[in-house]
């Protein structure tokens, strides 16, 4: 039905509004609708926090008595920090209730759908899935595979430069494209990127847009060679910053970068590469679900060969530099055309003036 | 009014089927219109055949008199090859002409339009004159420029890369995609690569489409090194290929190719380096409007500094190949990003599967 359609649109319009908040809890949001009136709307916050469905029985209060609910993701059936979602609805005399996907936490795994059909109540699923799912790529992935959804974002030339021959990038993307990328900073739990990157780029890897929020910060640094005044370091930043090396990190870089405030160095027990599978399952166990990685080229090569990358998003300025300057991925030696990686286009889009363009990484084995 | 957007729309549609057909005229259609049922059309198949409005009034008869003519381009005034359009839509009794665009020959401007409003008839002008300039920039471009309109086009791997690092390039681009370059070969007067890409890729330079035309060839090559039997010299071809080489060519490699069936070599006084401008003006001189520059980056680099190509096509394939295969140019080495040459986009197009996005060059100085 139509109306189905409009409520569930406002469910998933309402979880987005959470987006970056809720690791390692899925971002939900629910739309209570009595006689064609919206009675009581609500989104999950924060881990720790109540679920959408609670936000929106509190509000349509008596009026969820015979009334139907919208809600974007299978309600629990399991106490966890909260007491059960489905049991809430069951109680507050809701008569059906529509969900857009099933939960594919095991914990759950349709026995909160089951838990309502018991109670007699009329439960539809599969409203816009799609959509659903795409919202919660970074929960799904985490879930399903113990790793995290990674996003590898670049900046680049129309003919794939991310800098010019000498090494100057400032800037490629015009100044709305550059806002935008922390619009994506604050939708990410993660922002990682390699030690090279922090050599030349120097980035401080907030998140500058009012009301954003600082993701976690991840430097990819094997054998700790990046400077102790790094703007990393140094830039106002709420969030603690990570830095990932291995046995190769000399002593004493080590325990000036332990010392640091907000400053975390998770040491592996390898010699000069870090293991980037077992990093990504130490980012998905400290409950972070999702990365936003920002570069360099030949980090993004490496991810990428480890199949660790789910998509990309390439931001293509209408410009043309030429010479020798970097590209994108530089990590990678595929002798034949026929071995590159395949994509699939997700999204197109000019309405910044620069052409961005977000792909899914098709991996074939 | 939207009939007469209809009818010029038509107009134009007439017009570009003879889309390489007409250099050095231009695309020319004409509709003719009477009491609401269009009685005639035509357009110009080709230089040294009748213009669009004779075809048309032709097909009107005694059903001109009185109607209203949409011409795409401003009829002309003057004794060509053929007798002046203007005089014939007065002698056939048409009461209305719309026109697109004034002509932008001298020996036309304006004068064909003052010699109908003369006669009485009513003259509308601007109708859809942007699409009409965009069909017939190649025609634009040589009449004001004594210059051709130049494309180059490039098919790459979303991360920019025209090849594998160690060359391969077979395939980038799907066979749609692959299919459509033969379309616009059949669109362009002249298709233009530069020695290495005879060296490496071989190509056979033609149009491999049902009802196509090949186009003029045209080789860059100032030291004259190309083998003598390249696909360009022994595949089934229609159409003159002309070598542009130096002083630097040796003797008899000039020999050889200036003895060769439909071949043509232009000698250049200069030394190793062929002097684009001066070839383009030659090019235009020949009547060819256009050229469709294929490749290499090399030779694409030196066209932009030189401020010689107009737009460019590039067609990304959804596929990663990293590593430090070649970009689209690399004949250029400008050390800040800022200093890159700006585009404007015009259109970006994913129905191919491909990517497919066309830009204008801004040159500022």
């Amino acid at each position: 039905m139509e109306q189905d359609q409009i409520y569930m649109s406002r469910a998933l319009q309402l979880a987005a509004q959470a987006v970056g908040r809720t690791s390692p809890n899925p971002l939900v949001g629910c739309v209570i609708v009595n006689n064609g009136r919206i009675v009581g709307e609500g989104y999950h916050q924060k881990a720790g926090t109540p679920h959408a469905e609670v936000h929106a029985l509190c509000a349509a209060d008596t009026n969820a008595q015979g009334a139907t609910a919208y809600v974007t993701l299978e309600p629990c059936s399991h106490f966890g920090k909260t007491p059960p979602c489905a049991d809430a609805l069951i109680e507050a005399g809701i008569k059906r209730v529509v969900v857009a996907m099933q939960d594919p936490n095991p914990l759950v795994g349709g026995r909160g759908i089951s838990r309502l059909r018991d109670a007699g109540i009329q439960v539809d699923v599969g409203l816009k899935e799609d959509e659903a799912r795409s919202l919660n790529k970074g929960f799904l992935k985490a879930i399903q595979a113990e790793l995290p959804f990674v996003l590898y974002k670049s900046a680049l030339t129309l003919d794939g430069k991310i800098a010019t021959e000498s090494g100057d990038s400032k800037w490629i993307t015009n100044e709305v494209s550059r806002a935008y990328v922390h619009q994506l900073r604050n939708q990410f739990d993660v922002i990682m990127v390699g030690s090279e990157t922090v050599n030349h780029d120097n980035p401080a890897l907030n998140c500058r847009m009012s009301e954003g929020r600082d993701p976690i910060r991840l430097i990819v640094d094997g054998e700790l060679k990046i400077p102790h005044n790094a703007d990393v370091f140094t830039s106002s930043c709420s969030a603690p910053c990570i830095i990932a090396t291995t046995e190769a990190a000399p002593l004493e870089q080590y325990a000036f970068f332990q010392g640091l405030d907000n400053v975390e160095v998770w040491k592996y027990n390898t010699s000069r590469y870090v293991p980037y599978e077992d990093l990504f399952r130490d980012i998905v166990k400290r409950g972070w679900n999702s990365i936003l990685l920002e570069g360099g080229g030949k980090l993004a090569g490496s991810l990428l060969q480890a199949q660790l990358i789910d998509e990309i998003e390439f931001i293509y300025a209408p410009k043309l530099i030429g010479g020798k300057g970097p590209s994108p991925l530089t990590g990678l030696e595929l002798p034949l055309m026929s071995h590159a990686f395949p994509l699939e286009f997700l999204e197109t889009d000019l309405s910044t003036g620069d052409l961005r363009v977000r792909a899914k990484v098709k991996y074939t084995s």
